[in-house]
């Protein structure tokens, strides 16, 4: 038998329990298909007694996941602490300074200091994988990695954040409203007691930035990212969209333009029958358009504890089987900078929602400003607004034709000031993937 | 710089061109992502002048792709030439029993010889990849084989036929009779002179068959899959599945049973707000279901020149970068035999077309011989039959509850028998994917 590949597990939460029940009651397999047993060198964790499910208290157990990295005897670090910096950046410096390869599911490690690690990873000739940190069970970094190598990427389009996606779908199906379905969602364990990170599309956000470096081979750049949540969401607004034809979606965009990359995170009215708008519930999607093969689309669980496991799993076995290409599928060297586009026209129209005062003339002011700016509409629809206490005013639904942000912007700002309206106005983009 | 890999091309058709052409055209970023130049080192096709877009008259040719793999100054064998015996094989077996790897888009030659040549490989201590065989340029072989080692598959579900893909979304679309849509495929080239290949079933059965290999580490039984095709739909059953909310796509479908493995390839009535339902024209997706991750999806282009040649292209990166695993993920000798399942009860119901003579009580009788199955009705619609000749005969469209395939087919045998009918009964399977 072949010597067996030891790792050492820092941190024993959800996914490092799943992880380590894996490795041991699935052993066997593990073994015939790596070639090799994989065993768990060393563990590291707070609590020593939680029950996880399998009986680890044989292992070499260490208090500081640093002195793990540093000292346990183990030939692969997998990090499953969380958190961009503090205990899960120093393990993971120290292993990959050891030479020892890591393997993480840690987007926010990745997102804030990807490229120093890959750096720290190649000049000590090992290696970092981190296949479960964007969009949990679907294998999309080493379909991104290794499998469209020849390509050159245009596009990458993502549903990220499980969390959001839940919310949406429940809305729409159930028309529910925000609120209450975010007091479901989080007591149903997929919103956290602070939702912020998930629902403001932060999470999202740093998934998309490392999906960005993979596609365009440039350095990560989170602070570029445009970041919008799904907090402004509201019934009317996924009743309109329905309506019209359209689905709401918390989609992740980065693409190329002609004055660098684009990264946004943010509501996206598409279409009801595209392929993307049937991803429901906590389900993750990718699609990627490239030069060579037109867009392919990756589907899957975007969370949970074995489907991660699952992932990480798959990493530790490309460790035990052979060689991983490097962390952003070219040498961090041959990474060059970010450069971030300018505010594009966007393509594909808006979708706007006004809460009007029901006076004279207020109609005709919206459209007059409009027009000032270029906008042509391709709908308007009036209604009386639900749960409006102001019964005086209605709810007027505009979509326009193809125009861009700064008209957009410009042409709610003069109809804000104009005094017409009882509320924030609503915008959302439409796209027609 | 490091040593080169230089491949060789055997068949220089649509793919093969496209092939040579990115190696040429995009060889920096090749080089750049592979870590090592990749170059042809020699080729082999019938007709030496053709134009391919590129210019390979200084190459070294091969009348013979056999000579040119036991021949050519090369490290590795690309097979472009199709079918599952002939000079394919050939040049396939010279190429690994001279410890030379092979790369392929030969789906037949994988289904007929996949496992034979899997260990004519593991005794040459060299390596056989077929990315492009199955579902063109979707990364399904890679996923399968490096992403899902941990994982148990229970299902896989394929729409792994462009052409019949393209002529169903047309039919639903266009409301177009299925001769008229052969017409139309075979004028634009996404359907061949004899189509019965494709439409037939058996091209997605030689994909399935090699899915099913991979999903359940069994050796490859092309003869075991129970294939239809899309021959006897019409304009009248898309209809018809349209008015009850489904989607009619010609699924592959491989799954464990209590008895062993059933593989079937038919059409098959799929709800129309599924994932799988999007999937148009000549788009391929394949969805795997589980114990780890539940269900992934991928989806993308099964064919054309360029995707397929991607696909092509991302094996000759992994030969070129690292190490590769198995064939079919475990070693040959590994694999079980195949053990082909009992028919099984099919879960979902059935839809059924009868065109029937409009005589006193044949619709009682029809309802009372399903009764004697034990099959229940869960709709019955009665019309005018468009374009029969028959004045007198109606289409009668029923849906049945969950029932078993035997008892469906003693239904019909018995309905027929009783003479009500003027024309075959259709029975299509509904799936609630």
């Amino acid at each position: 038998m072949t010597k067996p590949l030891r790792i050492g597990i820092a941190g024993l939460g959800t996914v490092g329990a799943s992880l380590a029940r894996l490795l041991i009651t699935k052993s066997e397999t593990i073994t015939r298909r790596a070639g090799r047993p994989i065993e768990i060198g060393a563990v590291s964790a707070r609590d020593k007694t939680r029950d996880r499910g399998v009986d680890l208290s044989a292992l070499a157990w260490f208090d500081d996941p640093v002195k793990l990295a540093q000292d346990g005897e183990i030939d692969a670090l997998v990090e499953l602490i969380g958190g961009s910096e503090g205990a899960a950046l120093d393990c993971v410096r120290a292993a990959l300074s050891r030479g020892l390869p890591v393997v993480t599911a840690n987007k926010a490690l990745l997102a804030h200091h990807g490229v120093a690690l890959a750096r720290l990873a190649a000049e000590n000739g090992t290696e970092l994988l981190y296949e479960a940190a964007v969009a949990g069970g679907i294998p999309i970094i080493k379909a991104m990695r290794e499998s469209l190598s020849g390509n050159e990427v245009s596009r990458v389009t993502g549903i990220l954040n499980g969390t959001c996606n839940y919310m949406l779908t429940r809305m729409e199906r159930e028309n529910l409203s925000f609120e209450a379905c975010l007091r479901d969602a989080q007591a149903l364990g997929y919103a956290e007691a602070d939702p912020t990170f998930d629902i403001g599309g932060f999470d999202a956000a740093h998934k998309l930035a490392i999906l960005t470096s993979l596609a365009f081979g440039t350095e990560i750049d989170i602070d570029s990212v445009y970041v919008e949540g799904i907090q402004s969401i509201t019934a009317e607004d996924i009743a309109a969209a329905t309506e019209l034809g359209y689905t709401i979606k918390l989609l992740a965009v980065a693409q190329k333009t002609d004055t660098g990359i684009e990264q946004r995170v943010h509501p996206t009215m598409i279409p009801a029958e595209a392929a993307m708008a049937q991803i429901s519930g906590v389900t993750n999607a990718v699609t990627v358009d490239t030069d060579l093969l037109g867009s392919i689309m990756l589907a899957g669980p975007g969370a949970g504890g074995n489907a991660t496991a699952s992932a990480v799993l798959s990493d530790v076995m490309d460790l035990a089987t052979g060689v991983v290409p490097p962390t952003f599928a070219v040498p961090p060297d041959r990474l060059v900078p970010y450069e971030r586009a300018r505010m594009r026209t966007h393509e594909g129209g808006y979708y706007i929602r006004l809460s009007v005062r029901d006076r004279v003339g207020a109609f005709a002011s919206i459209a007059t400003r409009m027009a000032e700016n270029g906008i042509s509409l391709e709908s308007i629809v009036q209604r009386k607004a639900a749960g409006v206490a102001d019964v005086a005013s209605a709810m007027v639904v505009l979509v326009t034709h193809e125009t861009t942000e700064e008209a957009i912007r410009l042409a709610l700002k003069a109809i804000s000031e104009d005094g017409h309206l009882s509320g924030d106005p609503q915008m959302i983009r439409i796209e027609h993937l």
